[in-house]
């Protein structure tokens, strides 16, 4: 198997989170048969609201791409990393390290167009009238510097989706920061199944969980929605990876 | 802050539960808080098992050795291994790196003579007449290996504590097979229970979780034992080491 360095502690609940889905992603009957990865969990890469949102903190661009060059100077093949807000900075890593990066906000993307697809053949066959308005409307359930910074823009219209954002950006970001210093709470829950109805209403009958943090309560998107969470996709990406028979 | 490398995938599962811990033993605000760790999530690690027990496998002080150079190359100041049984290799790992490892059977030891300590003067301050004849009589719930090797013998010898194990040691490894195979599970927890039982009976009110597999099920023990989980005493341990103003 392949070695997949995880580039972590963005934030570090998040980056166990990933790991723990990783294991329960490979059928096991013994250590041996999970995948091998190599964590940085570092809890201290300049935090990327900071430098995105408020614009006063250092970039965490050069600190990724020094965990990058560590990370495959201790063994690893790909690099993963369980943040999407830090996707922004994909081009540092990529500068830094000849081994490739498992793209979550790729594979999140095209996850999503599938979904949509799937929910707007579903209703046609269910003559569901408004079908054809929304199929490719995404709720993105992230951080607002997310939204700021584009990340997913060029993908989205890549593939023909049109991203619908929740419109309350500062409730997001207290939820964030409130996953960041207490875990998963209720408070968070509540604020992100708001967001989640309010996205519905609005035509989003696909959403993605496009923040870390949300992934520690993907059970909060509002009833209906098909929800897809991109840390799984990451984790599915690892998991092919890690497992995929190297070509000769 | 110092980061801690950690030798771990032994299991992988009791990799992520140290790793939650030491999230959860550290009052955070923020990420930045949080203790860096950089984790070698290596699940081929030789078994230990059938390297000790059966012996049949390859030596895993070799490999074990190369993770700490691997690690300590990626910028760790000191090393942690959550697996009891892999301390059997602490010298090789010694041997090949010049950081500190941060010995979880030692902390156990100091923390069960603590434990022992504290339980005499309770029944010494409650007339309770067997306090004398039991006082120095620790429960280790281990896999076989543990106990084959010796692994607790000196430093428990010379805390004046006497071991008490599992009269049943194909039991205590069924148990660790399954909980690698099944994560924690009510078999898993019945088996241990009836260990814990049978040890408290035979004197040890205190007892020591030592087998890092058996972390995940520590609420297993039988109920009137005054338990420790050697894991949290490694957690606490990398707390202290990571958090410890350097010496000038």
């Amino acid at each position: 198997m392949r070695r997949v360095g995880i580039l972590g502690g963005m934030g570090p609940e998040a980056t166990v989170l990933l790991m723990a889905r990783v294991l329960a992603a490979v059928p096991a009957r013994d250590d041996a048969d999970h995948v091998p990865l190599i964590v940085d969990q570092n809890p201290q890469v300049p935090s990327r609201i900071r430098h995105l949102i408020d614009g006063t903190g250092a970039d965490p661009g050069p600190v990724l791409a020094a965990m990058a060059r560590r990370l495959v100077g201790a063994g690893a093949e790909a690099l993963a990393m369980p943040c999407n807000t830090a996707h922004h900075y994909a081009g540092a890593i990529r500068a830094a390290v000849a081994v490739p990066l498992i793209d979550m906000v790729a594979l999140s993307v095209t996850e999503a167009a599938r979904q949509a697809t799937r929910l707007a053949s579903w209703r046609a066959a269910h003559a569901d009238g408004v079908s054809q308005r929304v199929t490719g409307r995404i709720g993105i359930l992230c951080s607002p510097a997310v939204r700021q910074v584009g990340l997913f823009d060029a993908a989205f219209a890549q593939a023909g989706l049109v991203a619908v954002y929740a419109a309350d950006g500062e409730a997001m970001l207290a939820a964030i920061r409130s996953l960041k210093s207490r875990g998963a709470n209720d408070d968070a829950r509540a604020m992100l199944r708001a967001a989640s109805a309010r996205m519905l209403a609005e035509g989003a009958g696909v959403q993605m969980i496009a923040c870390t943090e949300f992934s520690l309560i993907a059970d909060a998107l509002a009833p209906g929605v098909a929800g897809l969470d991109t840390l799984d996709q990451l984790v599915k990406g690892i998991v092919a990876f890690a497992t995929e028979p190297v070509k000769a």
